[in-house]
């Protein structure tokens, strides 16, 4: 019968205040749940939204991190598909294979839990998170901040024994995002021409799918140009600076690719960019894919002509890759060398570190820390 | 040698003046050109938007007019695919079939005369309509207000000479529209659901290509609810008064559908209703068609959650029927009995009346009025 046990976790008490290291319970898995040691996590933009407050549906106090790799520690009742020992990657959108979502064979968007996920809640409705008593609660349904953790086994990701969690644990958030977004929401094909808006982890993960594509070419648009060295490494064609030109950068993008690109790729969270990315693409058959997350409240908008005239606006979550069907072959791609972790991993630390992470973060210094539970 | 022609023909002076029917000159068909004379015109929300003034590209004094059948008159030099007594349907968005659109494959907005078009001119830069030796302008690049008009080749499809000019008319326009909004752009397909907005001659359209796609759900949303019997006979399951409720009409479409639609469609031309028909459908998979023309300056808006939870915004200009190509056989289809256009057409009259189908427009008591030149 296993135990709660005793795990070190950075706990976020309320919004903009820095992450608190904490010696925190973790209950035994319930039913259909497990619990995995952590061996590391990448620290995320999305983690950083919600401590500043701006995510509406941030909830406190919580335990960040969503961006990891672990080992199963222990099962609950009912755990088929995994068992202790095998290496995982959580999932913040999960895959349960029986909600009218995952049975529609069109989206990756499982809504199983959902409901209780955006509470902080496990599916039951209740915390595996506690200090001194009082529940701590879950976010994204990963809190991969902590040594130990608990999750739903639909929201478990069974990855190769053989790959490094150190760099496969960017695969649970920002690298799938970008090269999904890619390869499964915009099937970029061989000879396509592309824009990518934002230099950061998701754009240049974009960067890598376009290239693993065969893109023809591949625009990387950002106002930070010392981001611009990495792009061209992992693949960028065109590395453009919108402060640059005294017109829209939709118009230069336009002008360089003869009437505008096959697709688009918005990566940073900006609606005013993610107007450019949708009109920098080529009338008839354009389409730009949102990824980044916008501000509360914010809204896109563009003239209808854009659609009308052949432009189409989409969006992409988790880079619509299903989780436990599609990370595994994503995990194995990677051990083949097909592309490299390693140039997005700028900074690693222990956990007590992990403000400093957010710090970097901030100051444009990092593409990802990645806390390592073992420092 | 072919001569010029007198023709009458309802000229627009300037903007919301009644028309005046005149005696206008028609040039003989220069190199690339033919000339026919038309049989029947339907008149159109568009042709009553540019003479309103509000279409920023509205030029006059022009012959407006675009939804016609005709036969050839006479040709120009070179003209190969078009001998004098084809019947055709002009088509303001021509097929080139050599330039970067029409060869793309993805798209039906030929651009090779776009520039001209849009000036009321032929794609020399001249006019070939004119009365006591001044120019009058075209309209669309058809013009079909006029006994006598003048096209450029590529502006033409030779269809059946057993189809009636006066009801197939309409699939130069409207129908063609609504219909190929569902089944090209869509591409709308058995047991899936759709919410189609505005019964006018384009929703109506858009309701038949749903009932020929076996739609399993077709709700028709209007606030004019005589519109919805005939909405019914065509197909509709479901007729929608959004004043009839308290909450916006997205969240009732969404509660009636069970998360919302697979498809939906505007065909008004009002942004805040292309809000509503984007947030009708469901999460992960629905897909909204823009087809209505906005007011000149109006923007579309949406929050991007919308669209990164998996819904896609798109547009449709002339059903994305490649008019040359794909009218033909639509014509064919419409011989064999899969569809009627008799349930449009509310009235017809001759060219002196031509007003009058302005009035019965604006009225709301029309679905269509129809020109007949021997009238």
């Amino acid at each position: 019968m296993t135990q709660s046990i005793k795990s070190r976790a950075a706990v976020a008490w309320a919004p903009n205040q820095p992450l608190s290291i904490e010696e925190v319970d973790v209950m035994p898995p319930q039913a259909g749940e497990v619990r995995i040691r952590v061996v590391a996590s990448g620290v995320c933009h999305t983690d950083a939204y919600t401590l500043s407050g701006e995510d509406p549906e941030g909830n406190f106090p919580a335990i960040m991190g969503h961006e990891g790799g672990g080992i199963v520690e222990s099962v609950g009742e009912g755990v088929t598909s995994l068992q202790v020992g095998d290496h995982v990657i959580p999932l913040y959108t999960p895959e349960c294979g029986e909600c009218k979502l995952c049975v529609s064979g069109k989206t990756n968007l499982c809504q199983k839990i959902r409901d209780t996920q955006g509470k902080g809640l496990m599916p039951d409705g209740t915390s595996r998170f506690s200090l001194n008593g009082e529940p701590i609660l879950h976010y994204m349904g990963c809190s991969t901040f902590s040594e130990y953790t608990v999750l739903p086994e639909i929201a478990l990701a069974k990855v190769s024994k053989e790959a490094p969690l150190e760099e496969v644990c960017l695969l649970g958030c920002g690298v799938t995002t970008g090269m999904g977004a890619v390869m499964n929401t915009a099937k970029v094909e061989e000879g396509d021409t592309v824009a990518i808006f934002g230099m950061g982890g998701i754009g240049l993960s974009a960067v890598i799918g376009a290239t693993m594509a065969k893109a023809s070419r591949i625009i990387a648009i950002d106002i930070n140009e010392s981001k611009f060295e990495l792009a061209r490494q992992l693949g960028a064609t065109d590395c453009i600076n919108p402060n640059d030109y005294d017109k829209p950068i939709q118009e230069v993008i336009t002008e360089l690719t003869d009437g505008g690109v096959d697709y688009s790729f918005e990566c940073i969270g900006n609606v005013d960019v993610m107007r450019s990315a949708l009109e920098c693409c080529h009338k008839g058959w354009g389409e730009s894919v949102i990824i980044g997350v916008a501000g509360a409240g914010q809204e896109i908008s563009t003239r209808p002509f854009q659609l009308v005239t052949g432009r189409v606006w989409k969006g992409s979550a988790f880079g619509g890759v299903k989780g436990r069907t599609e990370l595994p072959g994503l995990v194995e791609r990677y051990m083949q060398g097909e592309f490299r972790l390693d140039d997005f991993i700028t900074h690693t630390m222990g956990l007590d570190d992990i403000n400093h992470a957010f710090d970097l973060m901030h100051e444009g210094k990092s593409i990802r820390s990645v806390i390592h539970f073992n420092k």
